[in-house]
């Protein structure tokens, strides 16, 4: 196992990422902070660059390959930030897609100038394709969430808002954060423990793919029963990563799980209150607040909108639920 | 007339809404870079407290009233901007709203407080109202854009935008606002010439609602023709006003109209893009960046993004066209 990231690689990885990744803002809003009783400060990731933090980690990785080309397997926020920071970098990526991925993220991946190769789940095995393109290209492979470097890059996301909480003179007592595999939530979590010892850290998942909050109440690793669905496609990580669990062991207070009906409905908040889009695995955390399943009363929470990435047709959809 | 303000009273203004008003980011999208060719910088005034610029005008203006209550005529941004503000400061607001306003915007007015005197468009005459409430409560009358201290406080946006763009070393070409009455790109207009003297401000106006860009090539005040139809609610005053127009003539170097379908894609592209709700009259300037009525490429431009209050289902349909 590789070693885990602390504080100074994240710090290290600000470094790396500054000037490419934008500061995003802490969005508040009187009325939801009435809704809850408490002081809601949300992260806005869904404003960064890509439409996700994704670009944070992939930026930090790919920019201590030395030039090296890269691959990735993604149909999703991950495939966005890759290509958008091997462009940055004028290196080559290819991102392995699945052919029936829906083709606003293909076409969107593809825009970023990024080789697309198709692969049929039914028949073709991702992995080896990855390696085949790997050995024909010397391609290094970026992994979605368990890397020390990718970890301290989402890591970025936290030190910045702990950063602009601190600048005005802001104490939080919860940061809850959407979890998939874990990387952003392992990486924010070494900042976030750092500049506030109290604040319980809360992991925010998918009823169904709840294995990090099971995997943290047993101690160790749980994967998800199969068959699960949720419309949060970007928090569907069969179980939480090697590194990121041994962090989250360190740092985290626990997990929640919300439905998809009080995601839907938070991003419907989001929309009204705050004025901005927010796809559905993007509002996990907030929905927690929001449903009353973690009670903000009396509280400040740090809550992290992870991203933006949706469907306009499925976004129209939950305005009008 | 009163006296028009100038960069002084809009750096006193933006001394008094500190701390009141948010920042509010410049947003930046790769991809409708690549669409317009050349840079966009979008003031996210759509994320600002109320979802409007128009607190910064009525926290500026009823700041310096000394505990007068207030009272306005709006059925839009500037009733929350008023009431937002007066509950800031601890005033009374009466805000004197149309009885067929849509349901949601008298219960968000209500919801800050303010006390809501309806009338009835047919059969009652608002400024008769408002004469009755300022007669009997002592209110003043908080105007929507025709006051030195309304125009000074909405030019802290554009202050506040000159100063991230210097912070950032970027200087713009040209600034797109949308405008109505005028108050808030009088305002900016400010302090943006200060900023920035070679850079082109233009007005952007709804076709139809085009009194502003009419006006400035006549060299007086033309009003609009009657019957015009148009989806940007917050645009449709009848004509320039007369502290506004002056600080046009100083500062603009023309205007431009654009279409409703113009200003719904541009709602979407900010949606896909930049992951922020624009309502209709919020959009106008990046409409007319990215529809090509302004031609953009190879330039650096400041475009304002005024508001983002709209109804779900209108914002909805907007998605789906």
């Amino acid at each position: 196992m590789s070693a885990l990231p602390g504080l100074t690689d994240v710090e290290a990885a600000a470094e790396r990422v500054r000037g490419v990744v934008r500061e995003t803002p802490l969005l508040e809003s009187d009325a939801l902070n009435a809704l809850v009783g408490g002081r809601l400060l949300c992260k806005a990731e869904c404003l960064q660059r890509t439409g996700s933090f994704k670009l944070r980690g992939a930026y930090n990785t790919i920019s201590q390959l030395e030039g090296q080309p890269v691959v990735a397997f993604s149909s999703g926020n991950h495939a966005q930030g890759v290509a958008a920071a091997a462009k940055l970098l004028g290196v080559p990526a290819t991102i392995v897609m699945p052919a029936d991925a829906p083709a606003i993220k293909i076409a969107n991946t593809r825009a970023l100038g990024a080789n697309i190769r198709l692969y049929d789940r039914e028949r073709e095995v991702r992995e080896e394709i990855g390696a085949e393109i790997a050995e024909r290209t010397g391609a290094a492979l970026v992994k979605p969430y368990d890397d020390p470097r990718i970890i301290a890059g989402q890591g970025t996301a936290g030190l910045e808002a702990a950063q602009q909480l601190r600048a005005e003179g802001t104490a939080v007592d919860a940061a809850l954060l959407p979890c998939g595999g874990g990387g952003l939530i392992a990486g924010c979590s070494i900042a976030l423990a750092a500049a506030f010892p109290e604040a319980a850290i809360l992991a925010v998942e998918p009823e169904g793919f709840d294995d990090t909050a099971r995997s943290l109440a047993a101690g160790e690793r749980l994967a998800n029963a199969p068959g699960a669905k949720s419309f949060c496609d970007a928090l569907l990580a069969p179980m939480p990563g090697e590194l990121t669990f041994a962090l989250h062991l360190r740092h985290l207070a626990g997990g929640l799980a919300v439905s998809d009906a009080e995601v839907a409905r938070a991003m419907a908040l989001a929309f009204s209150h705050l004025k901005v889009v927010v796809e559905p695995g993007g509002a996990t955390a907030l929905a927690a607040v929001l449903s009353g399943r973690f009670d903000a009363r009396g509280r400040t929470v740090l809550v992290m909108l992870s991203g933006g990435n949706v469907d306009p047709a499925l976004f129209a959809e939950v305005l009008q639920a």
